[in-house]
């Protein structure tokens, strides 16, 4: 069976220990600019020269960035890697030239949650000592595994007699769909004639290969922000104008929006808070939340109907809001005849016991910017599923991946991606 | 007309520069330390010593306790100061003994409450440059003019030939209605004849006196933490347990508590939060809030009821919640034979120009813990209202008070405990 | 003892078992004019000389009011009465003139409330068998006993030497606050010098006799029609527009209406519905709500925040809503000096054991309409409330009266009048 | 083209003139028997010969039972028919006896809905005067067309040379889930080899023939009584649990049932109310609804939930809550085969010009526990679809069918049926 080395799984291990959320990656990035710097590639890719920045979504303020970049120079990152990643512009894209052939692009996002890690000392990461450090986020997703995979790659085409062009693409902030477009956008896609992006896990235990996960969620992030103001609760709570009333009744209705009937509808306010003291009419609240539907036209859907309720519900308890859209992703779908050829020739890969030609996501991934841009210009585009055993939902506290799947990822990968480039001859 | 001495300004601008929530009071309770060591009186009780330490309520955690304790270092308190006030036992209670004569004990309260302070350049406290030096707490209902008068009194009756024993207690943490049940059962009310507690403001302007605050409510502060379950949003919504949803059915319904027919009731869930991630169900959210009732049976309705709303609402969910209350004071009624003396004896103070019997207060304090038992014990007490003109209502962003009122309540409370000595011989 | 009377027992029985709603009380109104008949009134006004019948509130529909006219035919009243009571133009005016003197009025109320009696076996009407007869209807506030006073008071000083002019008034629809404003505008009360308007029960044991009754709340009643769109709930939820969420939102979002910091607020959504079938989205919906303040200002505070929080509600969910005030009234105070004369008369009547001077009614009534008139016109006017032991409070489903306070009613107005009289000679 | 017959077009405008809902359909059943009587069947079975009527759910009370009986009575139908239908026990089956051969059977449903039917002069029933003769009910799911189809195909294979078994289930209270079990139950089905139920409209125009429609929803049904207590809303709003603050938060709360990640839910609050007066709390509500799942698995999920939802809701303000679940059906799908051979038959039907193998249903239906019965004793089963234009949609005020698809839908079932019993032999 395809074994993962050592080297994979400690760099896996480091970059868990330094779960950072979107465009935080500093540690993140400089951990993956010393491997591409070993493997020694053609061409790396890093800050301003990656994305188109403009583009970028969900960017944190210079408070919380700083606070970021100083925990990761704490972490032993130098200065001048930092300065490169400026402003929170994190991410790497390192290309492999390798003569004529096509130009094959692998897509892996490098993100962590901001949620708190299980300290269970059952759960695997507590019992080998790779805990997060931070208790403010999490690979709760397996994204330390994605980058791994991505490393691993580069590493088995360098050393392969591949033709052609490979560009591995180091994507931050998928999770708060904010790095898809910034990437797709940034001129890196407009040659690559084969896109393949992977997730780990999704249901599908170790051992199982989705040549093509489709159903994959259009998706939009909203941030409102409800202005009251506050009075003495116990003399004069009528003077009070209530953003906890305006945010909690917003919250009721934003989970009732009527299901469609033409598909599926998501729809979730993940993170709210509001007011200061118990004795004080909250003068202020806020929701963080998201919208998903089964295709984009669902998710516009979700997303005026979510719009609606939470200006009424400002409006009934005369409170202003500000709503903004976060972040956004459309739905995208696989290209069968890729999907059949990563169905084959995973069909020979050790460790690889079950093969689906398809599965559903249920999810969302703004890699459907990427797979759109690819598709638009004449390229083709899949997204491939590596099983990973995982004893924890995704983005629960207690997610953790296989470790061996990560040799796995990186064998069917190997394997597709010469198969493509010999195809292409 | 009374003029407020400088020194007395200058306390009040340096408390209201370092607000301090309810026990975390460390700055606030050395710098008045400081006061009696410059009067000179002949007891001075803290921590341990005036305070029946087990009856606390609302005791923040001990990393937040150590947070504000490395402030109050930073702000330059010695460290033998901040040890004898260990584990946020804040507060003093100064003693001034003069011979023969009745025990009067005026109490006043010094913590500040968890908001932020305008930044108006009109606000007062920005105007003249002593706006609160941190952005988590504010002086926005005046009880750093209240610290002030006890000092300002004390120093009064020691230069006067006062005949008896005067106790002023600073107390701590009456936003959260968690001191006055610690002082009440400190023993150190146990040989007092009158008690007169004070309050600046209320919507009575500069220059008006009013002898006995009554209507005082009846109040329960409580907190609720409600634990679910988190899940993936987009791929399996159906397997989380959603905290927030169960914190906000509860605020929905909290505040639609049906009004009672007998009198007042108030209730607020002034500071809510909950989730983690906007593609995470939120496995945990919280309420602080508040119930009060005009009278300590109509709180206990609201109590009931708000218990009964949370808890049902965690179980719509599926959640579990853990009810605390963490603070809790019942209602009391000033004596009107010291009222009356009160109403009479600031007929001639200069700067008084409107007297008031009676007012009600339309909030809840937990004074009256410490009225009751003085009453109890064959003492009289009452509530006296220094009116100050503040531009903001008492606990919002642009609340403050007009310094000539400390002038004015130090000569009246002065004339007050004079009289009630002479009164007494 | 004071007795009452077999022949207004009889009448007392007989209108509770025919209860008519606002502008309803076709019977009520024929079986009051038979006895004006029998005892032989100066002058009787009904139908429009009664009233300004375009200050009416709360009218029903055509269809409406046909059934229960057709009912009241049905009872055996004559078709002649029934027209001159057309389109709900119920109630009546007694007039009796003897010589020279004031003129005193005394209001009775005479409608019931829409709900169910109780058909518990221990409850008096259904142990005596003058239970309502529709189940659609009920006498569960007293009026069957106001309007029997109201000929008992005619009879007694019919058979007096009063020297004046006594008007009897029998208003309709008081429980929606919908006749009082036309009674007050029908010129009746012009020449008014002293006006009683009474009512049972409140709290108050049969004996005692209130004086005063205070604390009559403002109200305003309303009703809002919610149209939002119909679907297949299976194959379409999303092309509905859903009424009975918009419903469901006000009501919630109705009770949580602030407390007010200067007084008694309330609200209720007292009658809701809409929807068809389980398997449509609801496309209407309704709620006939109330509002009240302890002063004018306060009510208009509440109605205010209610038609925002309806509006807003209807708007969330794509939803039109009408909303219609559907009846009004102010708050009034009796005048001292004559709740001080009823005080006195009644302390000399046999069966009167209590009198109290003052007492809060908590509740609303339109004959503050009627007061107001009066006292703006110069005269006098109060609100005396007779006690009556009650099993079930106000408005529930076994409410009843002891008959005996009819008796004692009667004689306690009848001496209150002939002082009135006597003092103005 | 094929031509609906005109006696076939006013037999379905009587019924639509007459629509009666579940367990109602006296004047529909009477006049369905009189068509089988002139056309001459072999077997009629009615009323407790049809159904098993111990499984019969959503069966309403003996006073609405007997409000529609009357109304058939009145509309002509004679008392002798009306006793064969005793307690609602309407529906028919018909049997054609015609020599050897298969067993077919044919499910068509012949309820109407609780709703109102448009007035608007466009809408063709009111332009062509056979709008519905009552506001409460209307035909607004094409079930008159149904009705008409079933007698159409019994009419065309007694006129022709058909051998075998034809059985035409004229089933009732298909709307509210309540008759599907209990004709599955009757024993008319363990001999049936092949069963084909209809469906007009769905979305498919006028022309299209659906052979087999999938994804029809699991359903369950339920009516949720909430019991509090009433009380003066003016007052004492304290002594009052009130029904309809708990039925709002209830509908607040259903609506926001978290989606599922495997598939489609459905809920709806379709029909609900409470409470009397506007002053009074309102002591009781109710909420007529129902849930859906793609699966059976995912209905239960939905019915479970809702269930919490409801009795925490009732739990919250103090009030109980009875919950019956009043209908419910599992999801069944077509079998392939039958579908291929309706697929095919139908190409050469003058009038279809459009064919689909499949299509969702996105709605639920209780013919699934038909095909089941059939399916599990060896028996095949599809669900049908005939394309109708239908200006409003399925259960909308301005719903109708062109009723050119009675005519298609006759023949192509004519033909199926026929190439059944030939495909047999």
């Amino acid at each position: 069976m395809t074994e993962t080395p050592e080297h994979l799984i400690s760099l896996r291990r480091d970059l868990h220990r330094h779960p950072e959320p979107a465009w935080r990656e500093f540690y993140t990035t400089a951990r993956i600019l010393e491997e591409l710097d070993r493997i020694g590639v053609d061409d790396v890719f890093v800050g301003p020269d990656a994305l188109a920045s403009d583009a970028r979504a969900g960017v944190p303020d210079a408070d919380e960035l700083g606070r970021w970049r100083e925990r990761a120079s704490e972490a032993g990152v130098d200065e001048q890697t930092l300065d490169r990643l400026e402003g929170g512009q994190t991410g790497a894209i390192a290309v492999l030239r390798r003569g004529e052939g096509p130009t094959v692009a692998l897509r892996v996002d490098i993100d962590a949650l901001p949620r708190t890690e299980s300290t269970d000392p059952d759960h695997h990461p507590v019992a080998e000592e790779f805990r997060a450090e931070y208790d403010d986020a999490m690979h709760a997703c397996g994204h330390d595994g994605h980058a791994t995979i991505g490393v691993g790659v580069l590493e088995a085409i360098a050393d392969s007699d591949f033709e052609g062009t490979l560009k591995v693409i180091f994507q931050p902030a998928e999770e708060v769909i904010g790095g898809g477009r910034a990437i797709a956008e940034s001129g890196h896609l407009d040659d690559v004639d084969t896109l393949m992006a992977i997730h780990l896990g999704l249901g599908h235990p170790t051992g199982e290969v989705v040549a093509g996960v489709e159903g994959i969620l259009a998706v939009s992030n909203l941030r409102a922000e409800f202005e009251g103001e506050s009075a003495h609760a116990g003399g004069h709570p009528d003077r009070g104008r209530n953003a906890v009333q305006a945010m909690a009744t917003a919250v009721q209705n934003l989970y009732a929006i009527p299901r469609h009937g033409e598909g599926m509808t998501r729809v979730n306010a993940g993170n709210v808070g509001g007011g200061s003291a118990s004795n004080v009419i909250p003068e202020s609240a806020y929701i963080d939340g998201e919208v998903r539907g089964e295709t984009t036209r669902l998710m516009e859907y979700m997303r005026d109907r979510a719009e609606t309720v939470i200006e009424s519900a400002a409006e009934m308890h005369d409170c202003e809001v500000a709503i903004e859209r976060t972040g956004q992703a459309p739905s995208a779908d696989p290209d069968p005849s890729l999907r059949e050829l990563i169905y084959e020739v995973t069909s020979g890969i050790s460790g690889v016991d079950s093969r689906l030609r398809r599965a559903e996501l249920g999810g969302s991934e703004d890699a459907t910017y990427l797979m759109r841009r690819v598709q638009q210009r004449g390229g083709e585009a899949t997204f491939v599923g590596i099983g990973t055993d995982h004893p924890g939902g995704h983005h629960t506290a207690t997610f953790d991946i296989d470790e061996a799947s990560i040799g796995i990822g990186v064998a069917a990968l190997r394997e597709a991606i010469l198969t493509i480039a010999d195809r292409d001859e």
